[in-house]
């Protein structure tokens, strides 16, 4: 077989501040081609992309590495690296099986020699800013074959990341209980449909919001007792009209926090997962904060976290659980399909970024079959 | 012996916003008498009061009972409550001895029947607000006679609640390690001073600040590393220079909160524990935060609390730990008098609230002797 073409997404330029732009801070390389049945795979394995699974955090790797943040950056020129399920093609490893399906970080390209290295071969350690956590170690690991259950895409949802973030924040943090009101932020999203839905089973009373109506309606399917389109209410006004809160679920930052704040009864505790309202908005330009005095008076708990914080905690506890749940129909996993080619790749990522993206559920990506 | 005169200092008007006025807010009354020999104690005891300890939360409890924060509320035409050390006058009560001290809250008057009702008799705890807290719960309590060891003022500064408030928050969220940096703001106050000598005993880097350069001497000399006066530098210049921090213990908010905030290393410890700068600031011209984002980012634990909040935890700790540390001169209490007469009240609680007030120590007004 003659060699094909290995189509990539490579980065090439830090976007300063603001949403990137695509075709200019990053683009699709189709310069290449690979000889699956021959490249060397060097007792590694090579893989098939099939969906790739757009998120926050891509944004946050793209900035310039003197900025401390919680990921390592994107290296100039390389690959992106982010989520995706892909298949096995090939194997010289023994853990690693032809036709099983992975899900993890890897390069965004047709198809990848793993373990890959490009786009890791300037990450040294010793030269990351403190605190920094290299995102590549969430590197694939072979997932169950879901057998036509569920599609392959629940695996960069529920049964992915968002999920386990959401499980293990609910249980660090929110220990959610039965009575008590939850305020969700972002709810149609990927985490917070999962919080949505773990809230509920604990018996929880939920507000949820989210920037469409037909978002509003998706969470309103999953038990939000109080689901609201913030482009029509103001976070403010509903949660004085149905708060007070005992808990908080941030996925966004800025307004939905300050309200919040506002909302919460003493001793709140308030899981801070994600800041998309403000993540690519310069810093002079973003929204400030003016409740902030509300954790003292309040004796707010706020805490910040990414999901390597917990999983040492809960992280064998979400792999036991969630796939049983999900299997059982016990919990939902909705995924939209925003491009089915590596041509849609760029904007795609724009897309999620710029939360105008108004369809509910999970964005992906899907760029092959297997 | 004839009645004697009983001065108070009576609560007259809510202030709505920014800073009360003395003899607006609250008036110095001497219309009544006492007859110490022979007012009725009903199985009580008759204090007489010896030290006044004009603290923050005083503004907290003037505030709208509509409005939650942590504490109940002043009841207008009644004394004010707030802490104090007395000295036993008379007594009835078999668990109380004529010539013992006690600290607590008590009503701001010159004697006092005990348990003192006025002022208490509208405080219903199912009127309160979700989560209020009864400061007057922190009722009078015998303190050993210092028999000149050390000032009566002790019990209001480290050996009373701001002691313990350091002692606990140093316990439950600063847990302060060897080699790590602590920012302190207003480190000259009674919180801040005890803060420091504590963090210093546990090997900690310290950077503090405080509103003058009489403060900034006396922090250095309690042996802070970085000691600076936030009016001659700004919080962010120096934390930017100094930093970065890994826990941050803040009595003031706003600017310093906000510059904190950026100069966190990845999972940094906050204990907030007062907001000084804005408390006598209305709502709409309070400074906004920037820097909340860093929340999520650095993946802070950001957390209010009073002293309630920690005492089953660790306040036996405290009662078996400090007083023997101050008895052996390992820890310092610095107290300031601003006044030596009830006619110094009404002004000495503004002179505290104004942050005007220059002088290093905690201040104080001497009411009488023993």
């Amino acid at each position: 077989m003659a060699p094909v073409a290995n189509p990539r997404i490579v980065f090439v330029e830090r976007p300063t501040s603001g949403l990137p732009v695509a075709g200019k801070h990053f683009v699709l390389d189709t310069s290449r081609t690979i000889d699956i049945e021959n490249v060397p795979l060097n007792g590694g394995y090579l893989t098939k992309t099939l969906v790739l699974s757009p998120e926050p955090a891509m944004r946050e790797r793209m900035r310039d590495p003197s900025v401390p943040s919680y990921t390592t950056t994107y290296t100039l020129g390389a690959p992106i690296v982010a989520f995706a399920v892909v298949v096995v093609v090939r194997s010289e490893k023994e853990s690693v099986k032809v036709g099983e399906y992975m899900y993890g970080q890897t390069p965004w390209e047709a198809y990848t020699v793993q373990p890959y290295t490009e786009g890791r071969i300037t990450f040294k350690p010793e030269e990351w800013a403190p605190g920094t956590f290299d995102m590549d170690s969430l590197a694939l690991q072979v997932v169950p074959d879901p057998k036509g259950t569920y599609p392959l895409s629940t695996y960069t949802n529920i049964m992915g990341t968002p999920g386990l973030t959401a499980f293990v924040g609910m249980e660090g943090i929110i220990e959610g209980k039965e009575g008590e009101t939850l305020f969700v932020s972002s709810g149609a999203s990927g985490v917070g449909s999962l919080v949505i839905q773990l809230a509920k089973m604990k018996g929880m009373r939920i507000i949820a919001s989210a920037g469409s109506d037909a978002k509003v309606e998706y969470m309103r399917s999953l038990g939000v007792d109080v689901p609201f389109n913030y482009n029509k209410e103001s976070y403010e006004s509903v949660l004085s009209k149905h708060g007070p809160i005992h808990t908080f679920w941030d996925n966004i930052g800025a307004e939905a926090l300050d309200a919040a704040l506002d909302a919460s009864v003493a001793h709140g505790r308030f899981a801070i997962c994600g800041t998309v309202a403000t993540d690519n908005v310069p810093l002079e330009e973003r929204y400030r904060l003016k409740n902030v005095f509300q954790i003292m008076k309040k004796r707010l708990t706020v805490r910040g976290f990414i999901v390597p914080d917990f999983i040492p905690q809960f992280g064998a506890r979400f792999f036991q659980e969630v796939p049983a749940l999900v299997a059982q129909g016990k919990l939902r996993s909705k995924e939209t399909i925003i491009g089915e080619k590596w041509e849609d790749v760029p904007n795609g990522i724009i897309k999620m970024m710029s939360s105008g993206y108004g369809h509910a559920g999970k964005p992906v990506i899907v760029v092959g079959s297997a």
